[in-house]
């Protein structure tokens, strides 16, 4: 039986005891852009209910245009207005360079990358970097209540960078 | 008191009762996709335990070049094998065109969007072609356990399309 199916199985039990339907926007009108890591349950950390938040997240919880595209679907069609973003120690983007990574991806499959990996190897420059490219977007209108943390992976922790 | 902040108080209680840290590698070996929508709290759909599954999220649970991103990172440096993509009911994404969206924000802000919004029309079709995307991309090496599914959010069920 793979993963997959022993998590469909889970979802049986969810549906059992769901309670449905909610409204379509986010009723504490806050969007959360996070790394990927499995150790970050972004509902956990903060507390959400389902309805809550938008939450997007990628490799590095960094911005790239991609990013831009959600929060601007979030803030100016369902009416989210702050913006909580969250790196976190012991990240996986913290062990490699993008030039790596690209070498090792050509080198095997013949074809570069369309993307570069965004690694860092400062956790609260990042942090600091990404902040500065939501607020100055042209089409996220909301930029006053962008905040950046840092989420220690061995005390649950949230520590605020900017 | 801003959201964040009674978020924030949310986390003090979160860490309180933290027990990590755990391992970086999802420790089930999958990495979800989903959208963004605040009524997906992927942990709960699936079952999931902190540290168990890399969870990429955005506006639609579209595949674009930093979705292969994640994923290629998730596969190549982490050792995730199953990919499970998530489209729900409801979705805003079904609400408007890319064209609609780009023309808003190019006329409100003089400035047009680096990226077009990744509306759909059909979420099936949606999951079918992104899907498609994963399978056929050249730097994702694990690829025949790519399933796609259709969240409801009235029910909480999972439905297979792909």
């Amino acid at each position: 039986m793979s993963v997959t199916d022993q998590l469909l199985e889970n979802n049986e039990k969810y549906a059992a005891e769901f309670e449905g339907p909610l409204p379509l926007p986010p009723a504490r009108g806050v969007a959360v852009l996070a790394c990927m890591d499995a150790r970050l349950d972004v509902y956990g950390i903060l507390g959400l209910e389902e309805g809550e938040a938008h939450v997007i997240r990628n490799a590095g919880g960094v911005v790239t245009d991609d990013e831009l595209r959600s929060l601007a679907i979030s803030q100016r069609l369902l009416g989210t207005r702050e913006i909580i973003l969250i790196h976190h120690t012991d990240c996986g983007m913290l062990t490699f360079t993008d030039q790596e990574l690209t070498t090792a991806l050509t080198d095997e499959t013949g074809i570069e990358p369309a993307w570069t990996a965004h690694a860092f190897t400062d956790l609260d420059e990042d942090v600091r970097g990404s902040v500065e490219k939501i607020q100055t977007d042209p089409h996220i209108p909301h930029t006053d209540a962008v905040r950046g943390f840092v989420f220690d992976v061995a005390t649950g922790r949230l520590r605020e960078v900017v």
